[in-house]
């Protein structure tokens, strides 16, 4: 639940995932009033749907601290707790991010060797699509965080895009002798070197992401964030200008409306709400983050994110895989701090 | 000189600027041979041209070590000792950003009181154009960096762009609990209470920057280099999908010619080339960086930015308010310390 627009938003949204997975089902957290009177009796939707009254809400001005320590009963929190519980298979919010992963920290708790769980997102690309993580659940990155995000984005990028060998790539500067912190030139000679991914691309530059350079592009939560809303506003601006432009003129009016299949494929291919759903990677349950303002069709296709995570056992799969990866990282970060004692290998 | 197409681009660029500044003259480092082909004795920019010649060159796979200790006559270098020697008012390179940072530091030095220069750009956005920096001279920035940043970004937009009070914004990350590091917040009080920055926003986001909230966007040189590359390969993504949809029908190419006006507009609003030209800002000489790939047309517009500079004195007043500004900052500095060794007004 959650979000600009909530419940309504949310309610077509479970509609539309309702037509696209037969089996599922939902459990609803918040104003039973009015959930019911979104959802009458004998709306088909209801028949897979248990509404769960709770009057305590997490907005967008809850602070983290209130939402974990004094909000005991928020929809928010019984929707994760649900999952912690095995009574729901996955949980999807429009909420605030910061209360929605810090509850699903406390009561999902992270897999077993992985430190921080990341926020991935996907984006499209000239390619196809992307997988960009971390994108805020952790403003900095140790070179440890960078390696296990590398691992989990080219999981999910092999199970949810189905990309047999992904491609992952460490976001960088492009000038080469300010090529990044110490912790990304680290994070690069352990990836290198690690059988358990495969294809390891070494740095990217920030028009790369658009480029589809990598499947999996590897950040840091505050470098993530920023680039994802800086691509954001920019489609945005660009969009903008070209309307204000197309008004100015009978001609250009004409034209768009002659080019519209153009227009509309475009639109179709760069639409947000197409590829809304932003999962917490890393947790012990499946949490997918919805948009704030997103419509329901794009809540549904964070839904999606989730019944993907959730079928493709993406978690089982992470959780037999990373004890693999600790081993071997640990193994590596003392071998390449053994070599940098000896002549450095980091070009500078 | 310098960059992908030199030195016929450079040439092609110094003639442009000719005609909008007549009054300007040039030194030109680099083969004499190929250069005076270019510009033969009886060519009106010769008039204007002093050709000085040398054999070394500081491509883009030389490093900045090379470039600093083994190249002594390259032309990047010669061309910068000319400002530092007071021969020219300043220098524009489309080369080796890392190597003519570096140089240009050790060459010009830094103005007193500026503990790091940053690479500044200009952006289009929704209300006009934006100053962002620092774009990749430091990859790291303390409080204090990001506290002159602001100010230099001011300065600039100030007596550049001609915008009488800039508004100035932090660039952070939107999630709330997770407002950025320390020296950001840290940042952020300083330059609420710091006179010399009138128009002080606050933080901002990375979809601000299209929008256009502030005049002035300060960040360090990972993430500004990373956010002003995911802008550019956005909009080369956005203009790639359209061309190619636009192509796949007759209906639309017709659309599109009809509306070829409305799509010229906007090219050229977002015109890379119109915008070229960083400047290095807090070093004791002007220096300009054009894109390596740009156009003679963009390299004319790097040599816009560094005419402009000169004439307003950027860098006098920079030098005049610098020493107010760290007062200042010392002061507020030990005042917040106090203040946050008390109860913490930073809410995190």
């Amino acid at each position: 639940m959650g979000g600009d627009q909530a419940p309504q938003m949310v309610v077509a949204g479970l509609r539309q995932a309702q037509k696209l997975h037969p089996n599922i089902s939902f459990l609803l957290y918040g104003q039973e009033k009015l959930l019911s009177k979104l959802i009458p009796s004998d709306d088909p939707l209801r028949a897979i749907t248990q509404i769960r009254h709770t009057d305590e809400v997490v907005t967008s001005e809850t602070t983290v601290s209130t939402a974990l320590r004094s909000l005991k009963k928020s929809s928010m929190r019984l929707a994760i707790q649900a999952v912690a519980d095995g009574e729901a298979q996955g949980v999807v919010s429009a909420g605030n991010t910061g209360a929605y992963m810090a509850l699903s920290k406390l009561t999902l708790r992270a897999i077993e060797g992985i430190d921080r769980p990341a926020i991935a997102a996907l984006l499209p690309t000239v390619r196809g699509l992307c997988v960009v993580l971390d994108l805020g659940a952790n403003v900095e990155a140790t070179t440890e965080n960078l390696v296990q995000f590398a691992f989990m984005g080219s999981l999910f990028a092999r199970y949810v895009l189905g990309i047999e060998k992904p491609s992952v790539g460490l976001l960088n500067v492009g000038v080469e002798e300010l090529k990044g912190h110490d912790k990304l030139k680290m994070a690069q000679l352990v990836l290198k070197n690690n059988p358990l991914i495969e294809n390891f691309y070494g740095f990217i530059e920030g028009d790369d992401i658009a480029f589809g350079k990598t499947d999996v592009v590897v950040t840091d939560g505050f470098t993530g964030n920023i680039a994802l809303k800086a691509i954001e506003g920019t489609a945005k601006l660009l969009s903008n200008f070209l309307k204000q432009e197309i008004q100015k003129s009978f001609l250009s009016k004409v034209g768009a409306l002659l080019a519209k299949s153009a227009f509309s494929t475009v639109k179709h291919r760069l639409d947000p709400h197409r590829y809304n759903g932003a999962p917490f990677l890393g947790l012990k349950g499946i949490a997918v983050k919805s948009h704030g303002g997103t419509s329901a069709y794009g809540f549904s296709s964070a839904i999606n994110v989730a019944v993907h995570l959730i079928e493709n056992k993406v978690n089982e799969r992470l959780a037999k895989d990373i004890s693999l990866l600790s081993q071997h990282l640990v193994q590596e970060m003392e071998n390449l701090s053994l070599a940098i004692e000896k002549p450095t290998p980091i070009k500078g």
